[in-house]
């Protein structure tokens, strides 16, 4: 194990993101001969009993650290959330009726995008959420959710940006307060900490980030809602199909669902979602703090908003960048470079992520700060 | 290496299926850390150059052993054949059109209930290409291809059903011959066999039978075809979003993807298609053999065009049967039982399955019948 550790770089990919190395190493122990089955877990089919266990096991991890309340299921879907922008909207908009988006960065952005093209296609429109219903100049600042007509039938949002480094749900940035059924993209930030799932009608999730590898989507549905979606579309597309073949209805992506159970197992040995915070703000705050310590860096994003997730900020200038990521490059870090639409530098710092890459980071930050400042 | 073989049990799973021991043992070798990168390979962004790689040598594989032309373009998609059920109509089939469905089993079926669905939402109708138009009582008939009226838009149909056990593109069974274009389910049986996808137009194939993990589905698309396809739809559900960001639209699902690359090596360095075929047909004709060369057994697929990927047969009882499902368990044999919806018993031989396997299932079945018989 520890030969394993000493290769590891630091990871800070926005995803797919780094896992658990307990995980990989459980894997890989298991990979060739899964619970002395003699097969791969990989090679079961998802009709036979091992699989069928796994898969439970992964529904009832979920159920036991989100606290998904009787009211709300639980579903494994395919094509990430980018599916779901379109989905979503086929499911849920009425003909003539109006949805509500708020947009915060560049991946509500792509739903707003997307809900415009399914709204086009049968007589309904989308609505800004925010502020006088126009576009923020740019996606910096504390949002407080915005406003929505009294007719919408949802309200949609994302509760973190990746590429702009803004979040929902903590201290600063509280949830939205609206009076329509709220889905939400948790993709980035699902299960960083505990969640009254309550509150949302229908929460999604590509599992690249903070759960597992990428190919599967998780999903947390108001059962209510579900029986509302439209039935006149194609089966694969109705939620519903989904729902009543508990995530069976066609043949799932088994081994990614296999790995979410496998790291949720590791967050419910940690502590649950209650040490996941703990530990994601203080990966954040050292962070956070070695930027606020010192004029060398600027965080763009205002202090209520900012992400425990993904950490952006800037140095002096582009040179600087490049020689920061250059040189955190050979002490073994990865992943640093900001999104190709904002530049500047990005630390994702997601559950998996252990502390010491937080604050090696941070070490090298005011090191380089020292150096070049 | 010899305690794997050992511990191995004789996988004929329908699928999720087995894959090459050689394939599960590289990939647990490098899953903690690949090839040096000091990372997990399911870890890496899938826009960094370590999972680029191997994006594109996934698709030079594919190109290579099917002997892709210029004409055509290889994607990764989500969501199954069940997906592409609904998005070949969706993006080929005009608003009042015709499309052609032949249904030869319970696959093809389904994807003629889902074309029905998405016609009926833009005025578009799907035709049976079956003799007559009409479904057939029995899916174990030599089907030729049906007829296709002069203005279909495209002939769909699928290369082999794995509950019923039959299968084109063989002596006896032969590709059919129609003047439309010609979309292809191949899922259970791509890549069996050498393979001319210049006469296909569109070809699909879920990974989890014959080159993969269950989470990503291959297409082999005529780019003229991508080119005329509908541009009204969400932009997740059209093809040519995805052949533009070469299946990178949105994040794919990166370890599915690797692992296609991992088995395309190991067929390639078996000797490619042509090696395929003469083990695929050895194992199917050791099994077809003991079942035509006694009372006990019988096959209800006609010889022309019985599987060389899904052996079915029956016993004489439901009673033998059960009785032969256990015996064989306890002789290390699994996913024999067919499919729920026809009975019977099933061995599914796809390319990683070892000539041993066929062999010990043959050996298993003389004993039976002559203890049973």
């Amino acid at each position: 194990m520890t030969e394993n550790i000493m290769a590891r770089i630091l990871n800070f990919s926005a995803g797919p993101a780094a896992l658990p190395l307990a995980v990989l190493e459980r894997t890989q122990a298991e990979f060739i001969d899964y619970q002395g089955c003699g097969t791969s877990l990989i090679e079961q089919s998802h009709r036979g009993p091992v699989y069928s266990q796994v898969h439970q096991e992964a529904i009832d991890l979920i159920t036991e650290l989100a606290g998904v309340p009787d009211t709300h299921q639980v579903l494994f879907l395919q094509g990430g959330a980018s599916q779901q922008f379109a989905m979503l909207p086929m499911n849920f908009l009425p003909e003539g009726g109006v949805g509500s988006q708020l947009v915060t960065g560049t991946w509500s952005k792509k739903a707003y995008a997307e809900g415009k093209n399914v709204a086009a296609a049968c007589g309904a429109s989308i609505e800004l959420a925010n502020p006088n219903g126009e576009l923020p100049s740019a996606f910096v600042d504390t949002q407080l959710g915005g406003q929505v007509s009294s007719n919408a039938a949802y309200y949609s949002f994302a509760s973190n940006e990746t590429i702009h480094g803004v979040q929902f749900g903590h201290e600063g940035s509280p949830w939205p307060e609206v009076d329509a059924p709220v889905f939400c993209d948790m993709s980035s930030d699902f299960l960083w900490q505990p969640l009254d799932v309550s509150r949302f009608d229908f929460i999604y999730a590509g599992a690249q980030k903070n759960i597992g590898p990428s190919g599967v989507v998780v999903c947390i549905v108001r059962k209510s809602l579900l029986e509302r979606g439209r039935s006149d579309l194609p089966t694969i597309f109705q939620y519903r199909t989904h729902a009543e073949k508990d995530s069976m209805f066609n043949t799932p992506p088994t081994f990614a669902i296999y790995m979410i159970r496998n790291v949720l197992e590791w967050v419910r040995d940690e502590g649950g979602l209650s040490a996941m915070k703990t530990r994601n703000l203080r990966k954040a705050n050292r962070l956070y703090d070695v930027i606020d310590s010192s004029d060398f860096f600027n965080c763009p994003v205002e202090r209520g908003c900012r992400s425990t997730m993904n950490v952006v900020f800037r140095l002096p200038t582009e040179a600087l960048e490049a020689q920061f990521l250059e040189e955190s490059a050979a002490q073994g870090m990865s992943g640093l470079k900001g999104h190709r639409s904002v530049g500047g530098l990005r630390a994702s710092i997601y559950n998996a992520a252990p502390y010491e890459w937080a604050d090696g980071l941070g070490q090298f930050m005011t090191d380089f700060a020292a150096r070049n400042g």
